[in-house]
């Protein structure tokens, strides 16, 4: 798309749903001088409610609303929002659900893809909803990256959740744990290693040493336990590795997470959501026992098989410390920092 | 059984795999002057095995081959070894399964048993064992906590597996995660609830706050992914909760345990072996890039419902390590404390 090294790309940062810290955290890395070094942000929201946080999140700033991309300022001391209009603003509370609420942030989320696919932006980074509200505003949707699948046509996707040290992908996510014993078939699993041998690269990663888990405890034990590792698994590592994928498994699961959290791993291949996303949120959530909520939070969740870039915080609304001015915004800064990774892959080629 | 609180408990420790780091591990807990001042120690396994690996482990020990407990010097400096013999004791080689490595691995831990039953020692410690090995030598059974139930005649029993922040039981342990599924049932999570309740308060915590895991994503999501949530857990947890036993749930499972390692719950529920042993394994164990393998491991395995005490390490015979005299004792002597507070709590009630 553009060849000048020095050129900034354009991120588009999705305002979350208002009943949350979405705007708050939003606030705060606008106005931090590193996001304006790296990128030319602006955000998809309303206008309104940005200038209604900004005390909230004790920072200054000039809410610059505007129409088109083409209008943006990039400007550090200035927060461009492609303003969407929010019928009955009155009812967003913080820590409610609420149509109003729901309906702004999947409009800000729309925004945001189309803007990626008409080209008028290099990146989109998504900040927290409610899936509650989202449903409640008639927007029936899981989540995000199903949002994101459908707008943009995708029928091959994956979630990738990174942190520093681990990095995992699903064979199936919000599905029961019955139907996921049921989607482990070698098709889906080969599917799930390319995505993420691909995905890996594309965050920077040139050869990726992949994991794979087993479904059952300890792999199945050589079939004592479960024979999905021997019929679906381990027939697909292998075509993996014969395309010349830097794939070992099947692991005992409880092993696997513990040697990529060790380094032995760029990335891992989960069986089920539950078995990837224990450890990852083991390891990058803290909880903090005087807030009574879970702090910090470094995870990023990437969809992998879009046509267009989206990383994603992987935390929550958290409705219960909304509007308390003490959210931590490090997830939506590293979130960013993977799309412009991404960015970069992509511009290589 | 003794009020004298000066009373020093026998503990029988086995021997382990000869092939692995048993031995070694044994003899540098049995060289610490913090073993004697707590409890009277003996081992169960091989006088000459034991002999063999002095230099490996490098710590200066008089092996005192013994036949029966009231023979035991227990003192420093000296290792008091029921002794067992061992035919071929020439084909065990450190890291190799064999057949006399196996069958004295497992007389070994039949023997702590049977002192056990007899009232000759207050509790047993394992060290590790091989599967393989144990099966290669006929004796058929898929770990320690089986070996105990079969031959103490326990129906009902549970693994606790403990650390310092992590404590975790299981709904069912080691079959496929199909059937994992099948077992979640009201009365089997009502019946562990109950074993954790009251394991956590042989180990000295008065009132536990034990958390219950879902058995789906989000734990089912109000029925959406599942409603094994709704129909098995909950009910179990409201009959708990009426019997006085402090629990809650069902909570995401990939939420559960990152609230329980920052001090929330003093034990979780898990609804099946890796939604347990994931968190647990990555919370405890070091992956050493150098020596490739993981390192420390405190991780204790506690086995409920037994009419004896049995605490266990919880890692493996660390076969490529083996024979190397780079063993970390840590975890056996974690698993002797343990013991220790299950004798203390037993005196007391």
């Amino acid at each position: 798309m553009n060849n000048d090294t020095k050129y900034l790309p354009v991120i588009a940062i999705t305002m979350g749903d208002p009943a949350g810290i979405g705007p708050e955290i939003a606030a705060k890395i606008f106005a931090m001088p590193e996001l304006y070094q790296q990128c030319r942000p602006l955000l998809t929201g309303n206008a309104q409610i940005m200038r209604s946080v900004l005390s909230i999140a004790k920072v200054n700033l000039i809410i610059h609303s505007i129409k088109n991309v083409s209008e943006a300022l990039f400007q550090l001391g200035t927060m461009d929002v492609l303003d969407i209009q929010v019928e009955h603003p009155e009812t967003i509370e913080f820590g409610k659900i609420s149509v109003a609420a729901g309906d702004i942030a999947f409009r800000s989320v729309k925004k945001a893809i189309e803007l990626a696919l008409a080209g008028d932006v290099d990146g989109t980074v998504t900040n927290t909803i409610n899936k509650g509200a989202i449903n409640a505003a008639g927007h029936h949707f899981s989540g995000h990256t199903e949002i994101y699948a459908h707008y943009t046509n995708s029928p091959k996707y994956a979630m990738l959740l990174a942190d520093e040290k681990i990095k995992v992908i699903h064979v199936s996510t919000h599905v029961s744990l019955r139907k996921a014993c049921d989607l482990v078939k070698k098709e889906r699993v080969l599917e799930t290693i390319r995505l993420l041998n691909e995905g890996l690269q594309q965050i920077g990663i040139e050869s990726p040493r992949i994991g794979v888990a087993g479904l059952n405890p300890h792999a199945g034990d050589g079939g004592l336990f479960g024979d999905e590792e021997i019929e679906e698994i381990l027939p697909a590592i292998r075509i993996a590795q014969n395309e010349g994928i830097l794939v070992e498994g099947p692991f005992p699961p409880d092993t696997l997470f513990a040697l990529a959290n060790g380094g032995r791993f760029d990335g891992c291949v989960a069986m089920y959501h539950d078995q990837g996303h224990i450890p990852f949120k083991l390891a990058g959530f803290v909880w903090d026992e005087k807030s009574g909520s879970m702090k910090s939070v470094k995870g990023v969740n990437i969809t992998l098989g879009l046509p267009i870039i989206r990383t994603s915080v992987d935390h929550g609304t958290a409705f219960e410390i909304a509007g308390k001015g003490i959210a931590c915004p490090d997830a939506l800064l590293c979130a960013i920092e993977y799309a412009l990774k991404l960015f970069r892959s992509k511009e290589k080629g």
